[in-house]
């Protein structure tokens, strides 16, 4: 693999690849011998993959064997359906790899590493690299180790069609969650996490935006016309819960992975770069179609849904390679051309300096490679249409549109430039003008191959993680209004009909609105428990008042709250959440609810000073909310949208794309294959 | 109106006439005039309906006006399309109605409840009974009052198809909860209340009965191959959160109400049976097509969901007079036959007494109307397809699953007999037992006529509400065994292709999962801080040790966990609680989270003795969890699937059900109709 990594980002991977492992040696390994893809593993037909096999030798702890020395000769062979099995190396006419050796530490349980009692673990393994299998059916490949041992695992190369019914894809993804930086410091490798917006919160961004009538909505959410709705299952290969770096490459890859990781099954070596990679939806894309591709993001580009298009790395914090990896590709691997658009923020990657790959200065690697460079929305509504396309418009996340529409004032402290010059960015996009210039470039620059674009909200939930309810809703309140000006857009330019447009999530996060809050009742009681009374619940919930009692006006038709201040708010939250105030008041700075004592966080006594303190219900070593476990809506409209219909996996997203896109391909020569027989 | 009311009864509609409007006089009314069915309302063609209007005279409080005295000249017109004004009565062939006169009082907002300063109004009022439009169209009806003030409903009248595209519905909703008896007592009019299964939840009960391998579901929910998803939006007419009496009637009348409300528009006089009716799916259906109909529930049968099929009253809370309308209707009004199948708990409305109509014994005058009466699982299997069958197997709520499948020792204490010679009920069916000789029992009846059966898994969220959620996700597995059954037995009686499966909620509950627990770890633990560490997060969530390490069977196939008590449990609740405990261990017991003192709700502490104690966010005196503002889904199977895709209102599920009934009529005389023209 060729990125580089710094001290810093290995001593990250390293601890890591410990806290990854509680309660598990290794999530999709629960024998000796691991083989990666594992049991159970899809595949489109002609789809490129690495394999990674290890046999393991626990040292001490409860699985402790074969003294420690892990099995060295050990053998692989695949077999299709029902053929004799063929030696593996073999079958796909590479040589047999070297044998590579390490080791890993992990902990079997919470009260082993509160006695940092760790077991260590002696790993012999190869790598067989950019391999393909193009017929459809199911393969079983055998790994046999230790002298009569054998692990299997049952892969399914789906059967794709290969033609093609669309011929744009634009893949809108509900996202996002930064904690504020102060949290962001001490969340560990997941920190500028992820993502989603789920039914319960697209049902409050409707009653925040849109008015009713004795109980009929006079307007309705773009997401709400869409004619197909369907619910995947988000869950990781190893957990039940996701963070969305695998989550985003279970969408874009057909393959489920490990929390941080994307484009690559998590191996347990120290290594983030080396595990086994899987090609993703705009690597094939390119490779089969040539069509354009891009990413728009309100989130810092290197964040993991946009970057998990073309990035294969255990590790979601490997940044400033995973940009490299963007603009570059990977040696050895495909090359996905770099995308023709990129927009959003994280200028930390780009200015020359420690966030940056090798410390140079990526705006120029960009420019030298044909992209118009954009810092700003009057420089993002200039630059041609013809050229590739690169938009940074601020250091970390854009500011939300809460804080760009209404609270402007705090878009003036900022030191957030994207030339790195310690201004405050003023002149900033939205996701709305992004994903319409991006159309612009895509449409021009894919011409009659088409193009496959996605475009992230990405603060829904980084304010949803920071219980930033408000800002949250804004945002998906701002997302909607982009999909129902695409939906204009794609019309103006005579598309839609070619178009399939998505709109989905990651992965959930458990708010929802239990009621109403009378705001001026609540802050003028004295005690925490007569505060509650303010809450309506049922027949004492009311109506909206974010609709009636307010004339704020943003130039969008029924899209946003005429009034985020209303007397009456809406009561809602998280079951899981860290000690924390609340008053249900929309909070006019972003907010903080946690402050840092001893290592661990407590509520923060200037967050709603005026409510109430709820005791959390999560490690007190977690700062702000978590992702949760529900299923996550996808609404689909264009050509193949009755394909999205029903319940699924979120590796099925990525198979009802390619199927839409005709991607499979039953011959080639991109990647090794077994021989036929 | 036949229904009579005991003192006690009056007494409890008195106090719920002022708590339901805190915050508002007449939800559905903010002018001095009230239409009902108000503005916005949408009718099917050949619907039977009523008119109330009123007129209010604040005399005190803010809108104090009119010196207290409401019009009685007021008069009301209607005009369709464009169409000339015409007088309502003399349009519709009736009579003028006498006016009525009575008041009300309200509070404000909840400092004028804590000063006892209440806002009295007098209303004068006439209404208009069993009418019904035919032409589809839009009608205006204007109030005009107070010499010169004007107030305008607009009504819809559906352009509703009267072919017949399904001879069946089978419409199941995932509802339910009721309070355990200490909180039942104290939680007002809905403390018996209801409901529903959303996405999350269903999320969760997928992880506890089915087992999957490296991310890959090894069996999945019968609901998970449903083809259709749809998305509908719970609220009321008057508040974003619903109760399920409304809810229901939403989804069996295609008219929003109020909550606790059912077949009827919420007026402000004190006789809760005296409101605006609207005809009902099975009062509908009987007339037109004299087809069977049927209710399956596992609450008392007298509850929101099931009773509203039939039940036109403001106030759910009357469950006896709601019985008595179950059986023999409404006087002056439709005649739905009474129904062909009614199987669930609720003993006490049946056994002559306190509880019972007029303290008859409504067993026998459900004998004496021909029904086969059971009290038992025995008596259910052999009773005759032939006849219409009365079911009560228990006083209250049935015995949910889990205590009938896992915890059998929870059954013997009862004294819920249906006979009410105060033993055990011990030989009780299930949701999948009553559900499946429903079937035999409408498809029998039915005939060429067809069915419509609403069955109702309704402890999913009686459980939901208690917080025990080990029972409310066991009652959802129930809930997909019994439709899993119910597609195979339609399947055996080849009636498949002509039916149409609905599977839906009447709303939502802020559930959701967000890790695991490791509850080893947290009863060892001395501090309440510690014991959250606990908790494991994204890559500490684990897999599900529900499905892998136990052996429990229940000869249903892969449907439910092969172990209740895994070490590490699901960690998941609710935003919205009362002060309690948490160990996230299953309550051997079902759970009472929380304990009374002076009048306010305090944890319990023999709940969870060894977990974390967490302080709620709700009201004090509320005991329990409450309901959410989330959309719902709605899977669909069979004929019309396709119109249940996308996003709507909770009244559009009747629309669509009618439609594939093809219930519209375009003329008819069953109601008085406005002259054509």
């Amino acid at each position: 693999m060729v990125a580089k990594l710094s001290a810093v980002a290995l001593l990250a991977a390293s601890i890591s690849a410990v806290s990854a492992q509680t309660y598990r040696r290794l999530g999709t390994c629960p024998t000796l011998g691991c083989i990666l893809p594992p049991d159970q593993a899809d595949f489109l037909p002609g789809q490129l993959f690495d394999l990674r096999i290890e046999v393991h030798a626990p040292v001490n702890g409860s699985e402790a064997a074969h003294d420690g020395v892990p099995d060295e000769a050990f053998t692989v062979t695949i077999a299709k359906d029902g053929e004799e099995a063929q030696d593996f190396a073999t079958a796909f006419g590479i040589d047999e790899p070297e044998v590579e050796t390490w080791d890993f530490s992990w902990y079997e349980d919470l009260f082993a590493e509160d006695r940092d009692e760790a077991s260590l673990v002696n790993v012999a393994s190869k790598a067989y690299r950019k391999l393909a299998l193009y017929e459809p059916g199911t393969y079983t490949v055998t790994l046999s180790y230790y002298d009569g041992e054998e692990t299997t695992a049952e892969w399914t190369v789906r059967p794709i069609a290969n033609e093609r019914k669309a011929k744009n894809v634009i893949f809108f993804i509900g996202d996002g969650m930064t904690t504020n930086m102060v949290c962001a410091f001490f969340r560990g490798v997941y920190e500028n996490s992820l993502l989603t917006s789920i039914a319960s919160q697209i049902t409050a961004a409707r009653l925040l935006g849109h008015a009713s009538i004795n109980g009929k909505y006079q307007s309705l959410l773009k997401m709400d016309d869409f004619p197909v709705i369907g619910h995947q299952m988000t869950h990781s290969i190893d957990t039940y819960i996701t963070d969305s770096a695998n989550s985003a490459s279970a969408l874009y890859t057909g393959h489920k992975s490990t929390v941080n990781a994307m484009g690559v099954y998590a191996d347990s070596s120290e290594d983030p770069f080396d595990d086994p990679k899987v090609e993703t939806i705009v690597e094939i894309f390119k490779r089969l179609t040539g069509g354009a591709w891009g990413a728009v993001s309100t989130a810092y580009i290197a964040d993991a849904t946009p970057i998990a298009l073309s990035g294969h790395a255990r590790l979601r914090n490997q940044y400033a390679a995973l940009v490299d990896q963007a603009l570059n590709g990977v040696a050895n691997w495909t090359q996905h051309g770099g995308p023709d658009v990129f927009f959003g923020g994280g200028a930390e990657q780009f200015i020359p300096g420690s966030g940056s790959y090798e410390g140079r200065n990526i705006y120029d690697e960009f420019a030298e490679a044909g992209y118009s460079v954009s810092w700003n929305k009057t420089a993002l509504e200039a630059a041609s249409n013809e050229d590739k396309a690169l938009g940074i418009f601020c250091v970390s996340n854009l500011p939300v549109w809460l804080d760009r529409n209404v609270f402007t004032e705090n878009l003036e402290s900022q030191e957030n430039d994207p030339s790195g010059n310690g201004n405050a960015a003023l002149d900033l996009p939205g996701l709305k003008e992004m994903t319409l210039k991006a159309i612009d470039v895509l449409s021009t620059r894919g011409g009659d191959n088409g193009f496959f674009l996605m475009s992230e909200a990405a603060s829904v939930d980084k304010q949803m993680h920071a219980m930033d309810y408000d800002r949250a809703l804004g945002d998906l309140l701002e997302l909607d209004d982009t999909v129902r000006a695409t939906i204009d857009k794609l019309g103006e330019l005579g598309i839609l009909d070619e178009t399939l447009v998505i709109v989905s999530a990651d992965h959930g996060h458990g708010f929802d609105v239990w009621g109403s809050a009378d705001t001026e009742y609540l802050a003028a009681q004295d005690d925490d428990r007569a505060k509650r009374r303010a809450v309506g619940t049922y027949e004492k919930s009311g109506q909206s008042q974010y609709t009636s009692a307010g004339n704020l006006n943003y130039g969008t038709g029924h899209s946003f709250p005429a009034n985020w201040e209303p007397r009456y708010a809406i009561a809602g939250g998280l079951g899981a959440t860290p000690d924390h105030r609340e008053n249900y008041k929309v909070h006019k700075s972003p907010r903080s609810p946690t402050t840092r004592l001893n290592g661990e966080y407590y509520a923060n006594p200037s967050d709603a000073p005026d409510g109430f303190l709820v005791n959390g219900t999560l490690p007190t070593d977690e700062a702000v909310g978590v992702h949760s476990l529900t299923d996550v809506p996808v609404y689909a409209w264009g050509p193949c949208q009755e394909t999205f219909s029903g319940t699924y996996s979120n590796i099925d997203v990525f198979y009802k794309i390619a199927n839409c896109l005709g991607l499979a391909r039953e011959e080639g020569d991109s990647g090794c294959a077994p021989t036929k027989h």
